[in-house]
């Protein structure tokens, strides 16, 4: 039975992982009966905001610990995460891949990637595994390794990954970007729409061409 | 076009909504083109769990404002929730369910539902428009209605929820337990599983059946 880690970056859409991606991508791993493995880096999250206000709130949360909700309890820090216990590694999208996993949100095309998510992306690369990233996510593998990728059609978006090394394509919800070479798979989710079936789509396009790799 | 409404009860299984459930939920609702709003009480939450090491913090969240998290912030307070806006209404499960919602967590049979709460199923109940419970949820249903009703297979459970004045009935996973009269639909979700796969069959079969009983 294959396994895949999921990297977690909090708990809510505009300071963590995007609830629905993270869970839809846990429903398409088990729907094609792949078993999963969450981690998420222990530290805490850039900010904490009041997701029905938009206000920033005065107050610290752990990005693992938080990223627990969404794993039902059953995540590790992503220090254990090791490439040889997985065939592929997912990165769900949200603010959280934008603030926590890197400075994508605040430090646009100057952002850097954290060193542990860098390290991680690294090691399954070198190891010809596959790499998923949805939504914004994407922008960790631009910075780290380049490649052929989506974040949907936004310019601006696009502009700063093509500067950051990568080759930028359009897609839709549906749709998957396959860079074969580097075994990397993106898919846009809510960046292109707000239906959650829709993104259901993509989450599901995502895994079974990363499985399909997985077979190559 | 048809118009559901979604009860939350915050964020994570422990001390909030069930998160897979909730998206799952959502994504039926979206998946059978029905409309959705999501809505929680404007109240402090019973109490917040680490999810990573179960234990209690002494941290004070809201419920709607964590609510919001799986909402993606279109969520309204349960207050606002008004019968003839909707088609129907559905409850997901986690242990808000059990201490926001109502006291069953933490007072067993000798719980009681949140006054909001009670009125939004009275309403609903009174006007003879479906009402759907998910996993733990149902104890909402059983003190407030009664009717035939399921929380998977757990003896203490069905116990308790027949004590209050309902039948209990076992159901699996991929089953609902559907009281005809009263318009109340049951499926057990995590409370039989541990599988989020296994869980969307069981929300799919709510929903499609909740809208079987709105076209009868």
């Amino acid at each position: 039975m294959k396994k895949v880690a999921v990297v977690l970056s909090g708990c809510g859409v505009y300071d963590g992982s995007e609830i629905h991606e993270a869970a839809l991508t846990l429903l398409a791993l088990s729907k094609n009966e792949v078993e999963y493995q969450c981690f998420a880096p222990d530290k805490d999250q850039f900010h904490v905001i009041n997701h029905l206000t938009g206000e920033i709130i005065n107050e610290k949360r752990n990005v693992l610990v938080e990223s627990a909700r969404i794993a039902r309890g059953n995540i590790k820090a992503l220090t254990e995460l090791k490439e040889g216990d997985f065939s592929g590694v997912i990165f769900p999208g949200g603010s959280g891949a934008a603030k926590n996993l890197s400075t994508y949100a605040y430090e646009g095309e100057d952002y850097s990637v954290d060193e542990e998510v860098a390290r991680v992306v690294k090691d399954f690369h070198k190891a010809r595994k596959p790499i998923a990233a949805l939504c914004i996510a994407p922008v960790i593998i631009a910075k780290i390794i380049g490649g052929r990728l989506t974040t949907g059609n936004d310019k601006k978006t696009a502009g700063i990954l093509t500067k950051a090394g990568a080759t930028h394509v359009n897609k839709d919800y549906n749709e998957v970007a396959v860079d074969e070479k580097n075994r990397i798979v993106t898919t846009p989710c809510y960046m292109v729409t707000d239906n959650i079936y829709k993104v259901s789509m993509g989450t599901e396009a995502a895994v079974e061409t990363m499985l399909g790799l997985m077979n190559k």
